[in-house]
């Protein structure tokens, strides 16, 4: 396994009876008989989607023949997880970076104009094809974005446009579906068991990591032996019960510090997993997710010394794609040379220790989940993971885990003040 | 003015009770009876800087003339509003879109081997110089990069280095200032009474802006303006108040949704400004921020369901650099017609009125604060009601908003495990 889980910091949160509860929760949740259950396709979905990457592999050829940019539509579920991928397994600044690979960019993720028309004007005249990605296909930002982009297309290029869009969506329902078939695009599926927050291993997050070169046979493989092997569910049991304990002990938030800035979209992405897994009922602890070590310089002196309303969990990648040595200086001039040689990552290393010292003494109690590397495999592993966590996790709150009532309610109202009739 | 504040969500948190505390707390700020006033020198910033902005202009031109590059090295205050800054004025591709103006690299805020080496590689052969911005010149991450640059620095243009180096630090004193005299850097001052969660406004933020062809004088006269207007103090007792009273109402948090991809950095700017001058001697709002509608759809179920823990300020601004109207479909597939020929921005708005119904409706009471505009001029009225609502809100808490006792603990901690001699 390429992840670990230090467990020294956490005091009374780690006890035999939240990991009894975490085994019933997880009993609960492979059988099949809690509430959502129809929504646990993710536990499958890794090995479902080993024998169907063909057809996204070579949908992924064909868009690298013939762009220079890929447009990524969608929101949520279909946006965040497909982000995290390309920063954790590419770079923070993939399109600045990859040599013969399109442009990724991601769009349809808010409504300002000035976002959409910069993407339009870095994409300039050069040869673009669109994913748009949305589940419902009703979705209001998607299928606004998806409109200009669906014109701009038909502009450059008249019939063709066709041959240029993408679109993974349900298999058989839906708006876009229906206009899909008719129009002829291409499609992917995601799965009807599959809510839109544990997506990312279907082609919503598959199709745009193909095309940067990403080999996603790889992070499948991997994510479907961490489902079903026991260390994995273990470790996902632990820190299952390692929430519902502070949760209990009523802490309010959970704190996801991450020591790379390749895990801000992770951190992203695990918000709304858990946030909108656990948060109903006026339950669950507050996801919120930071990036180490620039964030100590901000939001450190409140988690030092402010309310106490938290347990956190630091992220850490245990090697880097590169080395650095800090350079010997010559006259020491900020006092560093004690350190000269070591590689930065030491440094940051030691920044993690310090830290985590430091804030178990201000009463936050942690845990650090390491992480290997930056592979295709720790990729994998890191998400089948998560979701297991979060699984067992909303069990144990007694709720469902898979629906999300509330983000319905500003939708009716957004929809009834643009004026559309019921 | 540029900015206003809608409040009927608000409820009881603003009250005459509030404003009057408010009142108090704005008169002990202004003058310099209250704890930490050795630091209230921003309050007269930008009057300050108006008067030595030809320094930096004349600078600026300099790096714009021999550089394609800026290499920006700080984190924390030194980092976050400069970031910030350029997003709001500029653009969140800054580097992507800008035509004449060298690209500018944020680095130093962290200790990841991969991201520095991935800015050295986007650098490639390319000309570049280096401002490196810390107050008191020992900070780990941005002295180790530093180490790193300036080895660069000097391999590739020996003795001229010296001439390709910035140097943003305390007038007089630190490691930092003493070698940029020894060498002959070029250097910038930050006051001695101006802390670094409030040094955006001075050559901190206003180096890097004119750089990138801002036009800094703006932002300035605007900023000192607000500052000194009646209006502009009584928009900062009003949020200020409000905070107030939901910290004593036992709120535990003040969740800042931005509806706009360009107040990403404003709102992590907003998180160290509020957390790290409030976050003491258990007390202060937790401050977390939040890009809507994109998070809508991953912490929007929280918001609504979850626990009950916070109030909510909507950030929004009013008028976008461009337009886009809403494409208008034959066949009508995703059955948005009946918006056709509105703008996105329209869209935009009515989320934003959906949400704060919603969110009212679920519990959460909540403020929209609007800017005019992406112009300098607002963004300077931005940071002077930010900060000028900070100094109010932390004396209205009994304490020294303008310390950061809390941040020395895991530094301490983490020197000892690299070693260090005390």
């Amino acid at each position: 396994m390429r992840i670990s889980i230090k467990d020294d910091n956490i005091g009374k949160y780690l006890n035999a009876k939240a990991l009894k509860k975490a085994d019933e929760a997880y009993e609960t949740l492979v059988s099949g008989k809690g509430p959502g259950s129809e929504f646990t396709g993710w536990l499958n979905l890794p090995e479902k989607m080993l024998s169907d990457t063909e057809k996204i592999e070579e949908a992924a050829i064909r868009i690298r023949s013939n762009s220079d940019c890929l447009v990524v539509i969608g929101i949520g579920g279909s946006y965040l997880g497909t982000r995290a991928l390309l920063n954790y397994i590419k770079s923070i600044s993939y399109n600045s970076l990859k040599k013969t690979t399109p442009d990724i960019y991601f769009i349809g993720n808010d409504l300002s104009t000035d976002h959409i028309s910069e993407v339009i004007e870095q994409i300039g005249e050069r040869d673009f094809s669109v994913n748009v990605i949305s589940k419902s296909g009703t979705t209001l930002e998607p299928s606004i974005t998806f409109r200009i982009f669906r014109e701009l297309l038909k502009m450059r290029y008249g019939d063709d446009a066709k041959n240029r869009i993408y679109v993974t969506t349900d298999k058989e329902k839906g708006l876009l579906k229906e206009e899909a078939d008719r129009e002829g695009y291409q499609t992917f599926e995601i799965p009807d068991d599959v809510g839109g927050r544990f997506s990312v291993l279907s082609a919503v997050g598959l199709l745009p990591a193909a095309v940067a070169g990403i080999v996603i046979r790889r992070i499948l493989k991997s994510a479907d032996s961490f489902m079903k092997s026991d260390e994995g569910v273990a470790l996902a049991k632990k820190y299952a019960g390692i929430r519902y304990s502070a949760h209990k002990d009523g802490k309010s938030m959970e704190i996801f510090s991450a020591f790379n800035p390749k895990l801000r979209y992770l951190g992203d992405w695990w918000e709304q997993l858990f946030g909108e897994s656990e948060g109903k009922e006026h339950k669950g602890l507050f996801p919120a997710s930071l990036l180490f070590t620039s964030d100590l310089h901000s939001m450190g002196q409140y988690i030092q010394d402010g309310k106490r309303l938290f347990f956190e969990t630091f992220c850490h990648v245990a090697h880097e794609n590169t080395e650095i040595s800090i350079p010997y200086l010559e006259g020491d001039q900020d006092r560093l040379n004690f350190i000269a040689g070591k590689d930065v990552s030491y440094a940051n290393l030691k920044a993690l220790e310090g830290t985590e010292i430091a804030h178990l003494e201000g009463g936050v109690p942690n845990i650090r989940i390491t992480f290997d590397d930056f592979s295709e495999e720790t990729f994998g592993e890191a998400i089948a993971f998560f979701e297991l966590a979060c699984g067992i996790s909303g069990y144990m709150l007694k709720l469902n885990p898979f629906d999300q009532p509330g983000v319905e309610k500003y939708k009716r109202n957004m929809f009834k003040l643009l004026g559309k009739e019921e």
